[in-house]
């Protein structure tokens, strides 16, 4: 079972426009996990099974709890029996039957 | 600390239009754990304590993956400190600014 | 065709922990459309042709950049041939099927 | 103002596990419209003005439901004054903050 989850998390209710440096708190605490990932403009997808995947959600979530009042997640879960590398299995399948 | 989950999951790759059935089989599930919840037509909301919440998401996917090869969820969270009963209480702040 | 859309929207970078005034605009906008609708704790759900629930979508967006530097917006979309009334439909579906 | 939209799209009660044909359609479309735009695990993000990523969105979607009885669609939107090139500079900015 390859599972797949795309996340993002923010604070709400912080002054100011940039909200990077928290999502670079949870970049590092994915990174810790040593689960495959990557970092996208909307969203960073990790994959991995089931509990491992959302042990680190629920680390990324106490990480940015400590100091923020208000958090914001979207997550997206795409879990399949069967599949392996799915970060990348699923970009190429798509890049290669849209053609040229 | 309340958090509210909203979250809807359902196979992907099973032939025929209905899902309703997947979709009961996770709301028994929520409804077994005691939380506030309420059902909508995209999604399911619940609230309680993080780990409470989320426990109930863990439980709902592997409901659903004894049986689908494929499962897709879509989850989205709003942590807020202090706040209670906000599966109410943020509809009817909303309303009320709303006027008539 | 019924087109069911779920979607929630708010600022980000404001200070200060209440979105509910600018939920309650993008309320008001949805209000206006006469398209049915269901106000959620997490979203709102609105039902009607493709092309008229999208120009409701593009009216809140335009209702809250006017004074907002940056938006968040989050949206699902259900759009399945031949349903209608999908707002009650889907629920009472999942209801019937969950059993007591 | 740069708006980037993520956003996924497939169908739903198709048998069969693939979604790539599908996926790699609506990829063609957002190729044609000239827009930037990335391709991830989960989503593509395409970034330009409000109107523009929208129309894709909206052709996409038409791509889709000429053949499927039932489309569903997820899109997230980050809409931000005086950003620009949002597609990289998102990313670069938490890899720098997040160190090594």
């Amino acid at each position: 079972m390859s599972v797949i989850v795309d996340f993002s998390i923010f604070p709400m209710g912080k002054e100011g426009p940039s909200l990077s440096p928290y999502v670079a708190r949870a970049l590092n605490v994915i990174k810790k996990s040593g689960l495959s990932y990557q970092l996208g403009p909307m969203g960073t997808s990790i994959e991995g099974e089931w509990a491992d995947v959302m042990a680190v959600v629920d680390a990324c979530y106490h990480e940015l709890e400590q100091d923020c009042d208000r958090v914001y997640m979207n997550i997206k879960v795409d879990s399949k029996k069967g599949r392996e590398h799915g970060l990348l299995s699923k970009v190429e399948s798509v890049i290669k039957k849209a053609g040229k």
